[in-house]
């Protein structure tokens, strides 16, 4: 089992695949944006990185969501809900926190099935 | 390697099994009851999520506890010392964090191994 | 596909080892120290634990990092960012959270691969 790196710096990748699993952080990249937009934006690249790492959105494993604010659980989660492949859910927890960016209002951290599995 | 989920809704699955590996989050359903009680609730949920997954209390590898209230440290950690098979204690981690519902006053991240490893 | 675990205690496990991958959380042993010495001290014992389960610094999968004040985040990466070797970095999400003793400053939970990978 070799580990394959995608989009890494000096501090992180943006995804690395290792024995038919890929892991993966998002934070959006339009941070002007309400949390509903916020989330749309992650998830879009969410869908990039999957395919760059041999995976899609219907083998997400696990979740861990962390809105800066929990007031926008039900904002994220309209956007969530519409995006999963209906029976293809992850299990997944949803926190608040501090992010390192203040204008973040979500980050994810997901954990998928690689497709070859 | 396939992927098995249990109880899966439009917008989680309670566990996902993959690659000889469970993941599975949980709440208790005693929302007002004290960190104790609660955690004793949320535990033995989990036991029957590994049960169906083909696991169980002495697999666990990762467990990443949120407590609403870190005052409510020692009365969860008294439940979980007695809930967990001496000698097979995962690598834990336990957080202060504000969850989805303000009644809940913990929530667990669970990763484990299944029996048949 | 057995399970290893090293520094096993009525509460957690140092680190936890299944299926190739070794799961680890670890904190400072120096509370008095600030922010960047705490990290480096942590990391140092890190590289214990991941020589302990065959696995190295080299060969990290996914990082989250609860930092106790998001203020010490310029801090912080400053150690992480040297200690990482160029080329191997993780995925990394990095959040602000109460932890369980108000000495630590930092707290890291990192999944890695096993060397014979």
């Amino acid at each position: 089992m070799s580990i394959q790196r995608h989009g890494t710096t000096r501090r992180y990748s943006d995804s690395v695949v290792h024995g038919g699993t890929v892991y993966l952080v998002e934070v959006p990249a339009n941070l002007e944006a309400d949390a509903a937009a916020q989330t749309a934006n992650l998830l879009a690249s969410v869908e990039s990185l999957l395919a760059q790492a041999g995976s899609d959105k219907s083998r997400l494993l696990l979740a861990t969501i962390y809105l800066a604010d929990m007031a926008d659980y039900d904002a994220m989660n309209a956007v969530w809900d519409a995006w999963i492949p209906e029976g293809h859910a992850p299990t997944r927890a949803c926190l608040q926190a501090k992010l390192a960016n203040p204008k973040y209002r979500v980050e994810m951290v997901l954990t998928a099935a690689v497709a070859q599995d």
